[in-house]
């Protein structure tokens, strides 16, 4: 699970965004963020992460990835555009199958820097 | 929310079970860590907290601690004990009174180190 979260890491700062929506089971959900209606499904999932990665989002770890006892991992992290930083935590939830069935993206008005 | 989680730290670092635990629903649900059966209700968060504090368990934040557009609070932080840390990420919802009805805290046991 760590591992996925580095490749979702990476894939956004290799500018890859399939890195990124392979690590998705086809009917995510996707909280981000949390308070704001989820988006489900292969074909949302693509589009957002497509426009994110495409909009030239990088992403830099605020600490090591944490695992869990469970089915789940997470990860603080600075989202970095140009002119802007969002500190976001995301939690991850994992099927058997290894992907990602749902994520959520802990951030408010008030972790936004310009 | 932020400063109740702010408060949660302060609580423990100051050897203040009382304070952490007023920060908490009488019928709220403790998971601690995630995917290990959760905890609920005041006695049981009680004995928890007084437990956790009482064995000398200090908090130091990794990163600063985020919002969300909904009902949530994040944190990355470190527990330290003697001889080991643990680096962990909590998920707290809140009520509509302010006060916590769900905490849920992001380790394995990768994140223990010693």
């Amino acid at each position: 699970m760590k591992s996925a979260l580095q490749a979702y890491v990476d894939g956004f700062n290799s500018g890859d965004p399939a890195a990124v929506t392979s690590l998705f089971a086809d009917d995510a959900v996707v909280a981000d963020p949390v308070g704001n209606p989820p988006i489900e499904g292969r074909a949302a999932i693509d589009e957002f992460y497509t426009g994110a990665v495409g909009a030239g989002a990088k992403l830099s770890l605020d600490a090591p990835i944490r695992g869990s006892h469970g089915d789940r991992a997470a990860m603080a992290f600075s989202v970095h555009m140009p002119g802007m930083r969002i500190r976001v935590i995301d939690i991850m939830t994992f099927g058997d199958d290894g992907r990602i069935v749902r994520m959520e993206a802990h951030w408010g008005p008030g972790d936004v820097e310009s």
